[in-house]
């Protein structure tokens, strides 16, 4: 964790996080063999929600793990759910969803169909918690 | 909004709304005549949670409104709820839950009850929702 | 100052005097009955350089002024200069550059002679530090 | 190049430079055998100046190198310099100085000498654009 990721208060801020678990989504997405720079040209793709759970402090130069995975996929979303630990310890979980919308400049966003070739890539992951 | 607030889709990225979240909470602390910044110095005011739903995006330039309420007091936790607007839009709603804990230096957080002077200056405001 | 803007030292985090110049930056615009936004419609705004020099740490809920001016006017360039005061105390003193550039897709940026409507809006500052 | 670190004109915001910067900075450290985390404890490293030069843009997964340099030592003061690449192009050239405080609570901060143990570790590399 890095010393512009700290507060006064000596740990990661908790507005870091939204950013952990972005780089963790955007790393899934890239290891699907998809790109969200990619996918951006055709449609959006804004939250619908995003919330942590906060277990345990981050202190500078941790090093930690984001676990991500896909656990639920609806026509027009997908949820993810995230699970940060160091080592043995569990430092927060999370989970965000998004909605794929069609991008035409100066209307307003309209949700649309996942397309065919990204749902192709993503399937539920089985709950690792339960 | 601010233009380093905007991402490449054109938009308030989501994680800023929680910066967005904290300024309205200090706002409130101030209004209520406290600081954050000298109750930092016996105790420490983690969170335990942070969530935010999106109703609608906020392009640059957007001036919108951050309404807080305590929503729920425990022994040792503060939960408020926000609500975003623009006009009549709704832009968000979020809630947040903060933990009052001891602080010695590299001893591990403890929760410790509400102080009684802080306690002392809020209470559960209606909710404006229902 | 907020929270999410200090350190583990207690202080402001010297990145985030960089979003401080853009927000003084684009109030100087709206001021000049500019609009960044609608300027980046027809072309881009991207920095030359950037840069600070600082006197002074920012603590938690500190207030600050930050004063901006046109320092320098060439045919594709505008150069700002701040000052960051919080009362007599001198904070910071910083530049920036910025050049307009032509916006079309996919093609690398073109520095692009500034357009006259905003030319037109603006003056170089006599020097309020000399 | 992160998606939170895009701005709405589809590049890095000039902003983001300065943490990586410090990213750099701190992994110096690291590769020395020393930590800010554990220098931070006796002393602190504010920053005198920091300032980018913006050669060309990033964009949203440009993935690039930040190298470092220490590029002058004085009694109090550290200098670094910075290049930032992609494969064969330049995209910045950055520069910051970090003064050593001595760290006493409610006082304010005070210029003091390089601890030996860290001036031990560094040297000025030769100037490898020369």
């Amino acid at each position: 964790m890095n010393f512009y990721e700290t507060d006064l208060a000596g740990i990661a801020h908790f507005s870091a996080y939204f950013r952990f678990m972005e780089e963790a989504e955007h790393a899934l997405w890239r290891a699907a063999g998809l790109s969200i720079g990619a996918a951006e040209k055709t449609g959006g793709w804004p939250r619908v929600s995003a919330a942590f759970d906060y277990k345990s402090p981050l202190r500078f130069e941790d090093e930690f793990e984001v676990w991500v995975r896909v656990a639920r996929i609806t026509r027009r979303t997908l949820q993810y759910s995230f699970v940060m630990t160091m080592g043995e310890t569990k430092i927060a979980t999370g989970s965000t969803t998004v909605v794929c919308v069609s991008k035409a400049p100066d209307e307003p966003m309209k949700a649309i169909d996942l397309p065919a070739e990204i749902l192709a890539r993503f399937e539920v992951a089985p709950d690792s918690e339960a």
